[in-house]
């Protein structure tokens, strides 16, 4: 028997392809199936976007390695708009691009913290920054979301966890898996608990673009000396639909930039360059389209929110901007059962709670965002008309 | 002062691009700049290749998230092909998809070593493996390889130095940075030592295509139970000429690849979408055209040759596939200061052996296949009327 990094080995398989392979089997007896599992909004990419794409790949001016860090217009076209979004001083040497935003966290992750170091992150988490974190040997440490609160990590717990020696805190906000927004004063508590105990705070932004429109997600990017602190990680995926070009970012001090490059260099050398070149046009181009997709999914959690308050046993304990976490009616069977129960026997694809740390066996996870308000108001009938087999 | 990793913060910049920092300098004053650094053919990739890599990025059908282990069509193409290359087995499930060779390196360390395990590599070796695995904390043992013998590695020491507890052995060939291409029968000494003591053997292929056509590199994907024991490397990126769409591939068991299936989700969940497709259309497609390229770079070789013999004092200490290893002139003076001048004041780019390894600051590495034969022979003049400055 061959024998592998016991730290891999004892790793479940990924959790997303078991969930698609539950879709496969439901038989279509209740209508089309509703994925809700894997983010990925329901709209294709913007035609200028499938342009854009096509024309840089077809291109001999990306075949050849790029810089590293990214090329130098996306990292430039990103910091401008990143020092809009926020209203901060951005420079194009705080930015470097990476393949989506698991590869920002781990490259961030390794930059800060090795083997044995400890990292705190918020029960539940963000699946893949577990494993993550779990596989390079990394010590992970839980702070308590508190569902009473809409999900949002308790404080104090977090003061009571910080020593020194925590190498950072990884938040994500809004949250995956419950959609919590965590407002910008609470995210100005954890930074200042995280300075003060000379903790990282890597926030992983990645579904930033569907928040609703106007105030700033926090002031972090323009407090003195948050180079020393923070790391913020984003995602093209979502906002431009197309996960499958792999594109994210990491904003944080040139020193970090330095740091990161190093390990990105040993990951792949450098982003895919084309799909760079095109986000490039479309950051600033496309603003319009993104904010009518903003506008979309808001519609879309409004619809959500209507069929929760019409199927009883079912309760919304969180919604933000992408996704809701859900309570099932059945208090003494895990998510996982219920999920695969509900792919198979309702057409309804979601994320149990399980796979998103401990205790969330009574939780799902809808990423609403996906489906279009219509196929989310057809969870009502759906919902209502589910039993579990033999129960 | 922000704390990192040390085992990151203790590594050097990256060093190609301080390489091309020194290429930078150099005032033209010998003719154009000859760039023999970075392994990139100097001729663009097929027309239709371009064709195919702008139809698939410009299509919704790779926007959005794919298989992790890749695109079945791909994996399909490619496995076809090394059944083909190696007279040997191969199907979709032997085959992982990745961002380029420096990620399908490390996906496969991390699926086999952890912090604190040792790994056995060759002195010279290719820098970012080396990089890879200190980075991980995973302790690196060299075995030498003797210049006098073309830089082959020293069988005896590898049998010397495998004991049980070493978890695998990382080899290069067509090498990297020496050009030594091991012979089959060599390689199956090493296979069959690695195998008796447990330990992996990883093989990275990724100049293959560039050796002379004929037999096939090594038969050791036709040994029974090679899959428990052997994981192969390779890179789309040199052969296609398209390293800016960062893709490479794993050829080893399907256990081996559910392993690295679960570093390559939190790596980066797939490989960019669309390039893989238009590869697979490739793979079959350009083997007339690659064959071409072979006897090209064949030729380039000769020229190499030629110079070489007619540059007194440098000495051709190793040829292969892509790459040579030239004994400079200077015997008292470090590889990185030879580089370093030849780039500024000659106008020849190169790596200095320093980066690759110990006792190697008598060498540099020449990428000759970068250039043309005939820009290739402009080295003579140019190497004759070097000499450094204040010497």
């Amino acid at each position: 028997m061959p024998h592998f990094n016991p730290l891999i080995a004892r790793l479940s398989p990924p959790p997303i392809p078991s969930v698609l392979a539950w879709a496969k089997a439901y038989d279509g007896t209740r209508g089309p199936l509703i994925d809700l599992s894997q983010a990925v909004p329901g709209y294709p990419p913007h035609p200028d976007m499938l342009k854009w794409l096509g024309e840089a790949a077809s291109s001999t001016a990306y075949t050849g390695y790029g810089a590293i860090e990214g090329e130098a217009v996306l990292r430039s076209a990103y910091a401008e708009h990143v020092s809009k979004v926020y209203g901060a001083k951005i420079s194009v040497e705080n930015i470097h691009i990476t393949s989506g935003c698991n590869q920002a966290f781990i490259s961030a992750a390794m930059a800060l913290a090795g083997s044995g170091d400890t990292v705190l992150m918020t029960n539940p988490f963000y699946f893949n920054q577990e494993t993550t974190l779990s596989m390079l040997g990394i010590k992970v440490e839980l702070v308590p979301c508190d569902p009473s609160s809409g999900f949002l990590p308790d404080i104090e717990a977090i003061a009571q966890t910080l020593r020194p020696g925590v190498r950072m805190l990884a938040l994500v906000s809004p949250n995956n898996p419950t959609g919590a927004v965590y407002p910008p004063a609470l995210l100005q508590k954890i930074f200042d608990l995280c300075r003060n105990n000379g903790t990282w705070l890597v926030l992983d932004e990645t579904y930033r673009d569907f928040l609703a429109a106007g105030d700033a997600p926090h002031g972090l990017l323009s407090e003195d000396g948050w180079q020393d602190s923070l790391i913020c990680l984003y995602s093209f995926s979502k906002s431009f639909c197309i996960p499958g070009h792999r594109l994210g970012a990491i904003t944080a001090s040139p020193a970090v930039v330095e740091q990161i490059a190093k390990v990105m260099d040993n990951l792949q050398i450098c982003a895919p360059r084309s799909a760079q070149a095109a986000l490039a046009k479309a950051l600033p181009a496309l603003d319009d389209w993104r904010a009518g997709n903003r506008a979309e999914i808001g519609r879309r959690a409004d619809a959500l929110r209507q069929v929760m308050a019409r199927t009883p046993g079912w309760k919304l304990q969180a919604i933000g901007a992408y996704f809701a976490y859900i309570r099932h009616p059945y208090p003494d069977i895990g998510s996982d059962f219920v999920a695969e129960k509900l792919a198979k026997i309702a057409g309804i694809v979601c994320l149990p709670g399980d796979y998103f740390g401990e205790g969330q066996e009574g939780y799902l996870r809808f990423a609403f965002a996906n489906a279009d308000a219509d196929t989310i108001l057809k969870l009502e009938e759906r919902l209502n008309g589910f039993s579990l087999p033999g129960i």
